[in-house]
């Protein structure tokens, strides 16, 4: 089945020039959802991932799903003042002003295998900010970095640390 | 395995004298994760749900991994301006002010069977805009409303419909 069939590209949204990569249609067909999550299963089901790490908020829905698959427990990276508990937090530029990333102080276990997830690679910003948040708080290995859709002009990846990334779709 | 254990009560959170069910530390363990959701799997999986509907951005968790577990589709209810294709917007009061839903206008096929899945069922503003939404904008046939945790003394059960609620944990 043709997975990618189902991402819808929407011009001018959030702005004028700029095409929006749309995955919505994708999650809502029950078919194209379990095959893309099965297609993620079998590709990191032998890296014994204990936490899938999902971006706010559409990190979460893949980070979710794939969890389950794998077995694996799903961690939340969310926006300022969202989490109840005791958290770590990193700032982080936007294109006006910036924003906050927190997570809870136990998030994790030492020593465990994190697979880090979010729907879009763009410019690699939050991206950026969560690895900071997880590597500089936390005892924990980041197996690798796994986005739904990558932006290929805005090179994202090369602004980003030595952890190999995998993007299910390019454009 | 004993889940609930794994939900954390964390007092005067988001405000004084209130205590906030957390269920982040179930998600991030992977065996408890995979134990709620397949005996939500076996609870639904008789009614042959096309879509399960998130609500944001806690609820995107539990709809994501349950709609993968059952075959389903997810469709996300978000926060205004979320949504980058033309959408269906509801109203609906906060204890301070107002804030509004929003719903993809190409949500649904005609006669798909729904499941609503969120966190936590408190006064039920949120579910009933959300049910509003759906049931004003589509002809689908809502099936069952699934939370996680249900805070018994706020009632919000009593304001909602006639559509049956299943709430996995009550407080």
């Amino acid at each position: 089945m043709n997975i990618e069939s189902y991402i819808r590209s929407t011009k001018d949204f959030p702005k004028p020039g700029v095409i929006f990569r749309d995955f919505t249609p994708l999650l809502a067909n029950g078919e194209a959802f379990k095959a893309l999550i099965d297609q993620l299963k079998e590709r990191f089901s032998n890296k014994k991932i204990d936490v899938v790490v999902g971006i706010e908020a559409r990190g979460f829905v893949l980070a979710s799903a794939l969890a389950y698959a794998l077995g694996a427990g799903t961690v939340l990276v969310r926006k300022e003042g969202k989490l109840p508990h005791a958290t770590h937090s990193q700032e982080y530029e936007l294109e006006y002003g910036s924003s906050v990333l927190e997570i809870s102080r136990d998030a994790f276990e030492k020593g465990q295998k994190i697979l880090v997830v979010d729907d879009v690679l763009a410019t690699g910003g939050t991206l950026g900010a969560t690895l900071k948040l997880i590597k500089e708080n936390f005892s924990v290995s980041i197996e690798e970095i796994l986005f739904l859709i990558e932006l290929d002009e805005l090179k994202g990846r090369q602004r980003l640390p030595e952890i190999p990334i995998y993007s299910v779709f390019h454009y």
